[in-house]
């Protein structure tokens, strides 16, 4: 099976989960700025979800760039990334709709949403890489995994933190975005050499 | 006329249809656990559903496949059964939102909708088959019918079941979603078969 | 310009219309058969506007499939078609949320949604046929208009009439979606004239 | 990287945005035409907001034909753009639920949310020509920017003055619409000339 139909559903899913959550973003009763502000902890959480699925459509079209072939079982473990990803929405809007960020369940559970999602893209990468025992390009961008294992690392580090500061974690969450979002020269070398390959 | 658009529109209300559940998970109001567990059901409904829309999406890609064209009865035949599945996220939110699954009309009205899916799934195979009179991947691929004539059989046999005890139907039910989501190497090798041929 | 983007586009427009109507079908409150009575009438609007916007996408699709090019006035004339069937939803949940069909405002507003998108339609055509100005199939495609003109006629008959009776006008939009639904032998036959073309 | 996927989850935001804002305009309660009018404000930030959105779409389409190639940067350009494409359909519903269009703070954060997507805008458009360093077309196409330089204008004058007289910003809007809205001689010579080149 070729990839193209598996890129666009993943697509379409990731569109429709980044857009949904400005639904929760209700506009307010009041027309002052008081009241624009009251939307600022939903808007908050909303453009944070909005870089993490924007990273994590970033790397799963760099993925999918260097992969030929797919099979039933990498169906499957796309949708499952495609599960944790959906509940985004739900924690984001939970964690905004309690504006002073000092409950830690929903920050945690944010956290674990965010933990789950990165152990199913692991897993879809690993499959791939079973699948494409000499692809020389795609086991070169996923051993390139450091950033990889310092994400799951803090969000294991993030999730039980929120017990005891939040703001620690919500750090956490922030710093693992800002990992992902510097240019990664090695990246650029790395995609630019495959494409002469 | 070619598949292609027939399946990015699949592709759209199959994305649309999967994610538009998690709007019904609403973030509860209280931030204790109490308070996420009242989500539960919701969360349990919507995880089942979305393995079903991964069952329909895995099977019409491996269907779409093995088909070269299509005509104006064949649209017809997939928005039949796009309308069954889009009326998936409203019987999701129902059973969802009466939590203790031991009321039976919910649970009849959600395997209904699942029987008159794989109704429509079925039709739409027998269509396919009847246009591409020397296909011999398609044919073969529908006529691989055991688990089709069996999900039938269970939906048939779980909704009326659903008035005498309702997690037999939900046990019916996830039995359904097991037999499709279990690796099946009977497919997978006519799927190489195909693609050699 | 290619078309592909503009059916990339309107497949997404489309599918999203047709499937945000469902979000208008609320899960009763009631497991009672009269519970789930109550949805009924959104149902049905629901069931009328899904064939409608069926239609559309198959015509929408038979027509790009003899058009080769677009121009800045054709993708704004396609916007326009996309702007009254946007509104197809909002006109349904009225409609639905009435559920005696015999208050004559919503159903003659509901039918002018539907002359409007026929007149965005007739305007798409003839700025595709203007531009492609020795297209043999695309011209025969759309002077094939009978059906069209039909439509038009029945649209603004019913508008005013849902003041007399609404289940007229009712019974007139059921006869337009027929007129579309039913097998057209000359449009198969053209369309495989086309493709031997 | 291609464009290819770039565009498809361009499409899919752009699809879901401008389809969201009519979840907004709920069904009125009543089904006289003075019910029907309350949702006229609603309907006609709709419209607004929608031609805004087929402006881009549009601008985008005619952007992404002219480009060969992208890389991460470009990626995250087009995402910071779709951002505040996405925060429309939540300012167009706080503008349209405040009817009489005479408070100053929606209008005004209307108008910095059109800015700020122009200036998104203008940003990708400057990055795919610094990456595409001999790209006549796309530089041709860029430079033709009178335009833009005369929204951004007229949005830096619009916001403030709302503070003034609302109705005087929502006329500016409107004039930087009707600006993108006419057909543009210059621009369809320039495509004729890049399809020829």
């Amino acid at each position: 099976m070729k990839t193209g139909r598996l890129e666009a559903f993943s697509d379409g899913v990731l569109a429709i989960v980044i857009t949904i959550m400005v639904l929760e973003m209700k506009a307010p009763e009041d027309t002052t700025l008081q009241g624009l502000l009251t939307v600022a902890p939903v808007f908050i959480s909303y453009l944070l979800s909005f870089i993490y699925l924007g990273i994590y459509w970033n790397n799963h079209h760099h993925l999918m760039q260097v992969t030929q072939k797919v099979n039933g079982k990498i169906l499957w473990a796309n949708l499952h990334l495609l599960f944790w990803l959906s509940l985004i929405p739900f924690v984001t809007s939970w964690v905004g709709e309690h504006g002073h960020y000092y409950e830690a369940l929903p920050i945690a559970v944010y956290g674990f949403v965010l933990l789950m999602s990165a152990i199913a893209y692991f897993i879809l990468e690993r499959m791939l890489i079973t699948y494409h025992d000499d692809n020389y390009a795609l086991s070169k961008l996923c051993t390139n995994g450091t950033k990889e294992y310092a994400s799951l690392g803090i969000y294991l580090l993030a999730v039980p933190l929120s017990y005891v500061n939040t703001w620690v974690s919500i750090g956490l969450y922030v710093v693992v975005a800002l990992i992902w979002l510097m240019p990664d020269r090695k990246l650029e070398e790395l995609m630019s050499e495959i494409e002469e390959h």
